[in-house]
């Protein structure tokens, strides 16, 4: 059994082709540039580079050169697309319709576009890809796997915001919650490394890239996250800044005379490391401006972000009256100790010790606090394509 | 010695006279529809009302008949206006300029009015009553109290928003706090209360009242507080949504072509408690609601609320690296031993542990935590007018 997991993006396109067999990845690629000038596919096999540089009008002609490069004679994987069992889809925004991943259907596709509105600049791109499949592999099953599902199950009292009722029944606004895929999987194998049955553990996801989020698992299930209704909310992030007092957006429009989509661009991309450090969205150009040159303001941005991360702990230990474990993800998250250490420093309150030699795992799945660590501290790369393609795998069966 | 108090707002007023050789309150009083039909001044005095219906152009006015009840002879609790040795007024906003109390010469009254940007519908006020008192009684010595000062120890990762720099240099958007009289009063109290000295306390205190927030008080000095750039972030208050996804706000801006100011009313004027429950922006009211009549949104008001505080709790105890005591004050946090009791249901994994009959106390001094609880739970009911008092009669001394 092997699926193709497609990951679409406006102009970009991410996949995977996975054999479920022994759930190992056989390539993977990057389509970039869809529709505009130099558009060029790059896919990896056994760390070996194939790539295509090619003009792309659209989806579908970036979705042929992917299908051509998994059959290629000399760089390819597979001999015929008949191989392909089925293809996994991520999509951005489920709403409240899709609590769990579908097999893809007229109805699911009318669906889809309903759920366009909570994201506007996600869902199309997801809409694409999976039309162009279906174009391309008109008799191949096609799973769609939601960034928000794994959110659904988080109670009333945590998803609705203190807002006129009608907002919640007319225009959907509640938390949503993203990453899903991420918490979803990192719990799953947390509870595998722990020993332990994932319905008697309290976990705290940390998933920490250029967009980042925690989430509450408890029961296998999450019931809290700091995203909300846009993946804007919660912790500071590349360009993002997060949660923030909404009377600040009020005053900037006012005073610096912006207009709605002037004060949305500065709050998704010119704030968080960008906007404090100065420097750069990427965190590893913020933590060398920090460390290298002394820099206050990018010490400033990396200072904010550990600090957020460390206050929804503590607020997701009291959501969930207690923590079995803490868990790291994500760019940051696997590959930055010295954050990972910044954010548990002082949580030994809690139970929560980390160890300075093991923390220093980096990209691999490991334990990091001490052995007496009541709570424990955990890195697991996260592999959103996988649950993707475990989950259209158990739906296709 | 005895101190005047003012807390004076765009059409009301309220006073306190103030013993200062036993902190005993003299006589109180509220002035309402200043500048309006029906204006009114009522003033209690060991329980008994006084009251004058007059018409009151101004601040002047009012002021002046303020005077006049404490001189009344059959009401009044002075024989003489000279037998008051100072004003305190309170202030809502003072900047990054005021961390203390300051006695009132022409250089504060600039700093005021440079304030005023910051709380364009506080200050305003509270600069009238300052100039009324100034033009009545010129040769009394003036004090200014502000509800910010207090937070001014606040450290830079959290009163600094992941928003563009510029924003707080040029505009001064940063986290300020609010309500800092009451937490600073409930600190230095809660302290006494344990015999401990306040500089080895980490302390969480919880202002649930009409406005409501939460600080972290780290040995006597605010280090963390859910109020924000203005009194609007945190929690979920009598109308105001507190935090939510800033990214909403553009969305309704958008869906509901609100204008900036329609905005700015929906969340602060029609949210909160009035806009989940749809029943009253008044507690009382909506958990009648939610008792009596199993009024369901009435109920999700209140869970929304309380775990809002739940998870400030987590997370200020996280900021702190543990927590010594946690007290509650203000209208709910004296009054509702029902809201206090949800709030504090599973806090035992922090060592909180509530004693479900010493709970009970409403209105006065108690500890209402279990014997053997490791963190104190306590109900300490605010004094906003004696900080006010005691901080003038500490300048002027």
């Amino acid at each position: 059994m092997k699926i193709l997991v497609i990951n679409c993006g406006s102009s970009s396109l991410k996949y995977q082709l996975i054999n479920m067999e022994n759930e190992q990845c056989l390539a993977l690629g990057l389509v970039e540039r869809i529709a505009a000038k130099g558009s060029i596919l790059t896919q990896k096999v056994n760390g070996e580079k194939y790539i295509i540089e090619e003009t792309m009008k659209n989806h579908t002609d970036a979705i042929k050169l992917v299908l051509a490069a998994l059959v290629d004679r000399k760089h390819g994987v597979i001999k015929e697309l008949n191989e392909i069992d089925a293809v996994g889809h991520r999509v951005v925004h489920g709403g409240e319709k899709y609590a769990k991943s579908v097999i893809i259907n007229d109805g699911v596709m009318i669906g889809l576009d309903e759920c366009t509105k909570l994201a506007p600049l996600h869902n199309p791109a997801n809409i694409m890809g999976i039309n162009a499949c279906k174009k391309l592999m008109p008799n191949t099953q096609m799973v769609a796997v939601f960034d928000t599902a794994f959110h659904q199950t988080i109670p009333e009292v945590a998803y609705m915001y203190p807002l006129p009722y009608y907002l919640y029944t007319d225009y959907g606004i509640r938390k949503y919650g993203f990453h899903g895929t991420s918490h979803k999987y990192i719990s799953v194998r947390a509870a595998k490394m722990m020993g332990r049955d994932i319905k008697d553990l309290k976990l705290i996801t940390c998933h920490l890239g250029n967009g980042a989020s925690v989430s509450a698992v408890k029961d296998g299930k999450s019931v809290e996250t700091s995203m909300g209704f846009t993946p804007l909310e919660g912790l500071a992030m590349g360009t993002r800044c997060g949660s923030i007092d909404p009377a600040i957006l009020i005053y900037i429009m006012k005073e610096l005379n912006l207009t709605i989509d002037e004060a949305n661009d500065l709050m998704n991309k010119e704030s968080g490391f960008l906007g404090v450090s100065g420097v750069s969205s990427d965190f590893r150009d913020v933590e060398s401006a920090a460390m290298n040159d002394g820099n206050k303001r990018a010490q400033l941005a990396i200072d904010i972000f550990c600090y957020g991360v460390k206050k929804f702990i503590g607020a997701y230990a009291a959501v969930m009256e207690g923590v079995d474990a803490i868990i790291f993800t994500a760019g940051l998250g696997e590959n930055s100790p010295r954050t990972r250490a910044r954010i548990c420093k002082g949580l030994e309150f809690l139970g929560a010790v980390l160890d300075k030699t093991k923390n220093n795992a980096v990209g691999i799945c490991a334990e990091l606090s001490t052995d007496d660590s009541k709570i424990k501290i955990l890195v697991i790369p996260t592999n959103e394509e996988l649950v993707i393609a475990r989950d259209t795998n158990a739906l296709i069966k």
